[in-house]
């Protein structure tokens, strides 16, 4: 076996839900430059962020973005620290307008966080929610109670704890801004539709620490100048991501595992993975009799994170799967504390290969116990 | 050679402002583990935040620090993204009381940018300045002009642009709040004198993308409980900083980076190393016969940041002073673009032998062109 074989033969199943699988191709890079990137006899960690060398990962890492996502001249791609729970923040400090409330599509837990900031001071309305089906579903156009003249409508557009995921863009007079902190990069995406798309990169683009953020670059200039400096994605897109200090080795990152999606055929190219390791999975689902149990609604079903229950919810035999799934190699399975059952997460760098594993193991299972 | 010392002969010397040097034993754990964290079959930037080897990672961060510094029980030690200027943000937003104002010592372009974030809204008053000497020297204490009842007192420890550093703690009845981002670490502090201390971690602690904040508990609950629950302390030491997810794979460096300070003696065996370091480099400059000269007070001069003018200040020379430099292998050696001459960064990470190369390297550089 080659060394890269061999690894590939040791790695686990990884279906966490972020941070999440890396690409082996960019964790191979990353290991061969760790001490010497490049032939300057420092690791990326140790490069100025005011070296030619760092504003060449970070260009690399913009451009990559842009070409994944056809980005439009229009638009700013900012790279920041915080996470998409610094974005709940962000965004309405930025882009809430006086007068004009936001309009929220609540699909879970983490609409609910951007909920939460929300109530400390910007007016908003809630324009629809599936709360009272629990969320096993995104809603429909019409159901949309959208206001007259809002700052902008709010939504995500993969929900991680609740599986579910909109296969249809949601539409607004109102710019569009989207929580894709899962399932960027993760299929084809009209930029163009949104005022604002903000991700954290730990799932489809890269590890921890750095998040992207794409912004229409009109809207940028709707904050008031004394906000925080550094709270203002207007300072970060005039310094091109660098008014100070960048997480430089996650931007690295995120360069070579875009880059890796390119290698992989673009975002056509992973949908048409995504695609396959969802069917695989959804299908032994549900043609388990019953044995496993998809909550969600097909339509609204999620390609990136997969939740089932096991043996009618049993928690006993649902912990009892995730021990075993564990001891064979199978990494996260144990769905999100605040709603029990499984979940799967399928992100970018999941292979094929681990969602075979997975469904073996499932059909043993239930055949075991079943 | 061994592979370390092959490894040890191709590095450059790095003298880089921050990002900066790293200990290589502390690269070489990150890259023979980058693939496969301690038998997980995953790298630590694809486990799951909320994993038992996680957990154990950021808890040994924390422990090294505590130990490292001594830190008492009633302090917490947070772990924190957005960099030092994102506290410029977060301390007065959390440690500010009404109608006290913040005392201010301004020492240069680090704290300038701390006060450009007060004069957003906060009340504040400088309590002393050395700007009208040109920042060559900290304020004594007999200059302070400290408020009756402040809120807090705030200070840089070490100024990186002007080659400044406090030897001695100023003394205010307010809590002391210091930027430690350039010389945590580097020697050993008396925690208790402060009320809070900040530090990107990217100088002496590690990699860009995690900040560390010490700060006593009792000063955490001044804050407003409607702030952004993410620029509030007390969310962050209620979840022992796993209130998002963390920038895993920095704060897994971090840990590297402490323990390896814990092995090279601590702190008081750092603070020799780092004493010896700039003795050579200080004895070299003022034994130059004024072909090189530091601007900065002797009283004031910082053992992490040297900074020296070359030829009595002029560019051309100076220039070609950095491009030798790092031609022979010395990287980092031009100062802050605002200020220019040279400035040497002599972090935790740089060796006694970097710092042999380099003042060799003056003294041919003088002998050819002086």
């Amino acid at each position: 076996m080659s060394t890269s074989a061999l690894t590939r033969a040791k790695r686990a199943h990884n279906f966490n839900a972020g941070p999440a699988a890396l690409p082996l191709p960019a964790l191979e890079r990353m290991r061969e430059e760790l001490l010497d990137y490049r032939g300057t006899g420092m690791s990326v960690m140790e490069l100025s962020h005011r070296s030619a060398e760092f504003e060449a990962i970070n260009n690399a890492a913009e451009q990559n973005l842009r070409k994944l996502l056809a980005i439009p001249e229009d638009y700013a791609v900012i790279f920041v620290q915080g996470g998409g729970s610094m974005q709940f923040t962000m965004v309405p400090m930025n882009l809430a307008l006086a007068g004009k409330p936001v309009d929220v599509l609540h699909t879970g837990a983490w609409t609910a966080k951007a909920i939460s900031e929300l109530k400390k001071g910007t007016p908003h309305t809630i324009a629809a929610s599936t709360e009272s089906e629990k969320f096993v579903r995104v809603p429909r156009q019409d159901e949309l109670k959208l206001s007259a003249a809002a700052s902008y409508t709010y939504f995500c557009t993969n929900n991680t704890i609740e599986g579910t995921q909109y296969h249809e863009l949601p539409k607004s007079a109102a710019p569009l801004v989207a929580d894709m902190s899962s399932d960027i990069c993760s299929r084809p995406v009209d930029v163009a539709k949104f005022g604002l798309i903000f991700a954290g990169a730990q799932k489809n683009l890269g590890p921890s620490g750095v998040t992207v953020v794409i912004v229409r670059k009109d809207l940028a200039e709707r904050a008031d100048k004394n906000l925080p400096t550094l709270l203002q994605y207007r300072t970060h897109i005039k310094e091109k991501s660098l008014y100070h200090t960048p997480p430089t080795f996650a931007v690295y990152t995120l360069g070579l595992v875009t880059e890796w999606i390119a290698a992989e055929g673009g975002l056509a190219g992973i949908q048409k993975r995504n695609e396959a390791k969802a069917k695989l999975l959804y299908d032994t689902i549900d043609g388990s009799g019953g044995y496993y149990k998809c909550p969600v609604e097909k339509a609204s079903r999620s390609l990136m994170n997969v939740v089932f229950r096991v043996a009618g919810g049993e928690e006993a035999v649902e912990k009892e799967f995730g021990k075993q799934a564990g001891a064979a190699g199978l990494v996260g399975t144990p769905g999100h504390r605040s709603v029990g059952g499984m979940r799967i997460s399928l992100y970018n760098a999941v292979g094929q290969d681990s969602v075979e594993a997975l469904t073996g193991f499932m059909k043993e299972f239930q055949k075991a116990r079943g």
